[in-house]
């Protein structure tokens, strides 16, 4: 049938280059060539100059295309406008209705609709109706073409073809969408060059100072697709010959570590719009939906936490964290019988960092974030921690001189840093252990009261993306249970005692950032070899589509509000709690990682130099739970640690890889020296005439981190590593 | 040809019994009218006893039914199980996947697909393996059935027909196919009477006391439609002959003060969709995609207040009142140059609520909600005001003794307590402003700082739903801004003073509730007549789909964080800040909401004795400022406020209705007064044989409230106070 179009256009239009993906005949290749073949015609013709490109495709929109994809998901990324050809047949308003609303949800912009005229059916006056008054789109009617007449002959055939087409030319319709279709274009362009002046009129950006701003600083998406955003070219940018106004723009901070199944992706779209369209919105007090339902049994069960029954709703980590210090205090109070004007403080670790809003920055030391808010006031004691880096193509644990060890120890391979069960056989954890009790007996005896213990598990991302040696958080987790006397009396003896039961301070985990996959593994407790009582998981949660968190709670825990008062309640629940969106869309996620976990989709990454050999991973539960990967190869964490001039220590760990850079002007949020590798980074490398290509990566002080998603390809990852290469010579 | 059908079903299943909708013809009819018809034949139906019912739909999934709604919208409300029949010729993958997608978008649980089977285009192959690989779904397929044969004359062309029939159950694919349609929806059954049993073990509910939380006291929610959810009737429920599993419930808390239009807004659904598919997410901090953009000119521009100018995007009123409560406190404390160690309170009216996380529970004074939070401590301080209700008949504007004036003043209209204007003309507010004055300046002498005003103009919602007479809170701004020398000395006289500069105090004004139209209007400001210098805007904001906020600022407090140093800068932002999904469905909700402002949609309601005679729709300046109405016809108001036995006052403002009830326990958060009516209303009424509907509505002490949408009609009005006449009357 292509061969078909193909001798049509030479015949009626000769003068129209074309290209048929005839030429691959019924051989399944690559979207990926594909995309290819189609790009580089359109290169090829750009460079002869301006005109229209149409990309026909064959059958309905959701037609398999040569590799088997559906055409609708296989020219996603393109996000050409469309001009969408209605059905004049009987149900042809319905397909054409249907294929519209399948475009929407993968993005596309539907520029307008043609559709043959036929008095039998009427549909191009019903679908103009339709189009006109829900979507404001323009719907242009054509006179049906003759009819093909063997019987004429084919000069006679091929005649009567040719007046239709003057004919309907002259008629101005065809015209009239074309100059729409140009309009269009043009203000679609024009939209894209002045968003970013506009913005910086208009928008008031998070954690950014804004007086150091510029407008050629902001970066205009157009869209986003896998694990790149496309954003505008800046006017700077001068290419040879024609120029991209558009170019592939990796997501290195995986959008603010909330990304992790690729933008655009359809599942969760499709996730999200069903739980629209059968609910809404549910409110959440005394109600129950499906999805919230499932996702509670679903994370209950992910994270594999005897001591979890409960989930609690909310809208953030920031939120999910003031619940969760809620909770603690509560039960804490409750136990030990404490006034309610007693002052309670926290115990975290130095760095740490659980949210925006006033409650979550008071549980951690004052710091760059909080200490110019007004109402800041830090409410705890924080601890020192060895953390953990490679330096110089070897893997040390950095134990600071307040712990007490005068010396950094020296690890091969980091799996041997995160074997628990043997670095406590030889004693590698009293060192730590002496600190802290010290460190507690110190502010106890003192007359401080602690509420719980609140800790980001292995990883502290905002406080500056650091590895914390697991051995250290698990120590002090089990220095605080194993010494329950030291925080309070418990006047109530009414408490089950159960291996359920949390000891000597609720334990909570702040896994917003580190939990559900993104360092390899569904919860970083597990990195421990300890259960929270209180665990918070958002970001990852919904695959980065909508926001929601969940607080999950041990029965301890969610009994120490029970009482006859409504009053004693957990007096929290934002209006949008468990909305129904977002409970559907996370489990759509948390499958679609689960999934990816149980298929070995990662083998290709913990293959690149992370699992040693005889540790494979299908080793015993001792070895398997030492065993850490990343999708950031090895070789290239050993590379970058050897780049002394500019590295100064680097980690990677599941999706995350770290690069602390040397800072002349101190490290922390304020220092500028990861700023020039990330611009290096921004201003990317040419792949083609007129094409480029770069990584959109993120700054924490003295710190660049690249967070790739899930489902980040090897592929991607050697392309990074090279630019990072580069940009690291230069 | 549905007259063909029918003739087919009598020929080959005498059996079963039908009805087809041919009967209404050409005409166009009412989609309730239809809905109405096929409940009733299914009802008549389930009287004889257990059987399948299929309701076959004429052409595609969006071929336009005897209304013109397209079926797929027309059916939506009924949440069948949906067999999908695809198609199995050319272009039949396409137009059976986009009619899966148009149905899952929708709500519906396509629970089968069959398909005939077909060698030359073998779509039942390809659409097998799609729909069991993505979504777990079974394919029938079906042999062709025999090609009509007019010539062999309609006796054998019958035989040849039944003889397919025949041979086709043989095979027992239908069979298969049925046996699973019967599981599934028993599956679905199932889960729906035990979610509640589940959810009262795993989930940890929202303000709630959960010990005095039954099983049976949690709602069950299969689906919402509209204003209503569809819930599970309760086992308790007898009813006499067949029962209905589920009734439609009236969300009469306009789902938690969210829900404006309508559950299951296809529309939002879409705009949900596509920035899904487009963007997915994209990280905010230094980009800028167009649906922000978008959102933050279009709401900047239906406040109408020429003070603001920025726009900073969070995810719910608790977070989004954070922001605004660290701009104001930077603003002040920077102009009135406070060291950072300056303590700094807030001034705001008693009672008042903006949020659950504990910097937003510091704005309040000490309540029910925050003060058994171990962490809360009220920085401000409260006046006292006076409050708006309809008493045995008349509206009263009732001052409290602290205020001064021993009476409470009468009004014969609503609209008059608004008629600011007039009020002042006449000196109704100098009582105000003495005890505003006389208060603030005595906690200035005694050293307080104080760095806001915070108010919910016109009602306290969280509260207690009580309606402040919008003269005392245009008098407290007045006071504030115009006694600026009390509040510091300016230290730094940098500050342009043209009208958009703040005065005195920023002054934040928290719209989460009131505001979009709740109250009936754009901004519950303009009731007030005053501009603030920071404004708060969330729930309705996405007509209750996903949780979005957005902090709107003057241009003078966003400049107080400029500086040449980072950290002086907003150091807040949650990672989904400003989502793409949230923006985009906030677009389609204000748009909504902004054409049926402009088309005259609540005009029914305006005349329902609202909008008084010569103080038209159409009135002048002044009198339109005073131009008040409700949903809640004026005449039901006033019949409430007679029932003194149990009404100790009512309110109605735009779609919200309050019934302040007498309570012998004395009122407030804890108080048990209004469960009873409560109650009263969600056991419904039986409206025909089986069949049932109620209202769910919330309280909040000796407060019961009723809230519909945007979109609530006249009828549902009229039905549901006749349902609240039975109640108050039992």
């Amino acid at each position: 049938m292509w061969a078909g179009i193909n001798s049509h256009i030479k015949r009626f239009a000769n003068d129209v280059a074309h290209h048929t993906l005839y030429q691959y005949g019924q051989a399944a290749i690559s979207n990926e060539r594909i995309l290819k073949s189609v790009y580089e015609f359109a290169s090829e013709r750009a460079s002869v100059g301006p005109g229209w490109l149409f990309i026909e495709t064959a059958g309905g929109i959701h037609s398999p295309g040569p590799s088997g994809t559906t055409q609708a998901d296989l020219y996603a990324a393109l996000r050409c406008p469309v001009v969408l050809v209605g059905d004049w047949k009987l149900g042809g308003i319905s397909s054409t209705i249907s294929a519209f609303e399948s475009l929407k949800i993968r993005g596309y912009d539907v520029e307008g609709i043609v559709v043959f005229e036929d008095d039998k059916y009427g549909n191009s006056d019903y679908l103009k109706d339709y189009f006109t008054q829900r979507y404001g789109l323009s719907v242009t009617a054509l006179p049906m073409p003759p009819p093909r007449d063997h019987a004429a002959g084919k000069d006679k055939d091929e005649a009567s073809m040719l007046s239709y087409y003057l004919e309907t030319s002259r008629t101005g319709a065809v015209h009239d969408a074309l100059i729409r279709l140009d309009n269009r274009h043009n203000a679609r362009v024009k939209v894209l060059e002045n968003m970013a002046a506009d913005a910086h009129q208009k928008i008031w950006y998070p954690f950014t100072q804004q007086k150091l701003l510029q407008t050629n600083d902001i970066v205009a998406i157009d869209s986003a697709c896998g694990n790149h955003f496309q954003t505008l070219v800046p006017e700077s940018t001068t290419v040879p010959n024609i120029k991209s106004l558009l170019q592939p723009s990796f997501d290195g901070s995986a959008s603010w570590w909330t990304q992790g199944l690729g933008h655009g992706n359809s599942s969760l779209t499709l996730a999200a719009a069903y739980a629209a369209g059968r609910y809404g919105h549910v409110m959440f007090a005394g109600m129950i939906h499906e999805p919230a339902l499932k996702l509670a049994t679903l994370i209950l069960d992910s994270v594999q936490n005897p001591r979890l029954s409960r989930v609690f709703f909310s809208d953030n980590g920031s939120t999910g964290m003031e619940v969760a210090v809620k909770m603690a205090l509560r039960a804490a109070r409750i136990r030990y019988g404490w006034s309610p004007d007693t002052k309670i403080d926290i115990l975290g670790l130095k760095g740490s960092y659980h949210g925006d809003t006033i409650g979550t920055m008071d549980c951690s030391e004052p710091n760059t974030y909080n200490e110019k808010v007004e109402w800041y006031e830090g409410k705890g004691v924080w601890l020192d921690y060895p953390q953990i880096q490679c330096v110089a193509g070897e893997w040390q644990v950095q134990v600071p001189c307040e712990i007490g060890a005068d010396h950094s120890q020296r690890f091969s391979h980091l799996s041997e840093v995160f074997n628990l069960e043997r670095r406590i056989a030889r004693g590698d954890h009293t060192s730590y252990e002496t600190y802290i009790t010290s460190v507690v007996r110190k502010h106890l005896d003192g007359g401080r009261k602690f509420g719980a213990l609140i800790l980001e598990p292995v990883v502290l991302g905002a406080g500056g993306m650091e590895l914390v040696d697991p051995l250290f958080q698990h120590t002090l987790v089990r220095v605080v249970r194993q010494n329950a006397s030291l925080f309070g009396s418990v006047e109530l003896p009414s408490f089950p005692n159960d291996d359920r039961t949390w000891q000597g301070l609720p334990v909570v985990f702040d896994e917003v950032f580190t939990g559900l996959y993104r360092l390899g593994r569904s919860t970083a407790a597990s990195f421990l070899d300890v259960h929270p009582d209180i665990s918070v998981h958002a970001k990852l949660l919904t695959g980065g589509l909508v926001p929601l968190c969940v607080t999950l709670a041990s029965e301890c825990i969610f009994n120490s509000f029970a009482s006859e008062e409504k009053s004693d309640a957990l007096l929290h629940g934002h209006s949008y709690t468990a909305h129904a969106v977002g409970c559907q869309v996370a489990i759509e996620s948390l499958n679609q990682l689960q999934t990816m976990e149980k298929t070995g989709r990662w083998n290709w990454a913990k293959s690149n130099g992370w699992i040693q050999a005889g540790n494979s991973i299908h080793a015993g539960p001792s070895q398997a739970r030492s065993q850490v990967w990343s999708i950031w190869p090895s070789p290239l964490v050993q590379w970058l640690s050897l780049q002394a001039n500019s590295v100064a220590g680097v980690w990677a760990l599941g999706s995350v890889l770290a690069i602390h850079l040397h800072a002349a002007d101190g490290s922390g949020y304020t220092s500028a020296a990861a700023e020039g590798l990330r611009k290096r980074l921004l201003s990317g490398a040419e792949t083609g005439p007129g094409k480029s290509w770069n990584v959109h990566s993120r700054v924490l002080g003295n710190v660049l981190y690249i967070m790739g998603s899930q489902q980040t390809t090897e592929r991607e990852v050697g392309e990074i590593s090279d630019l990072l290469g580069a940009a690291l010579r230069e």
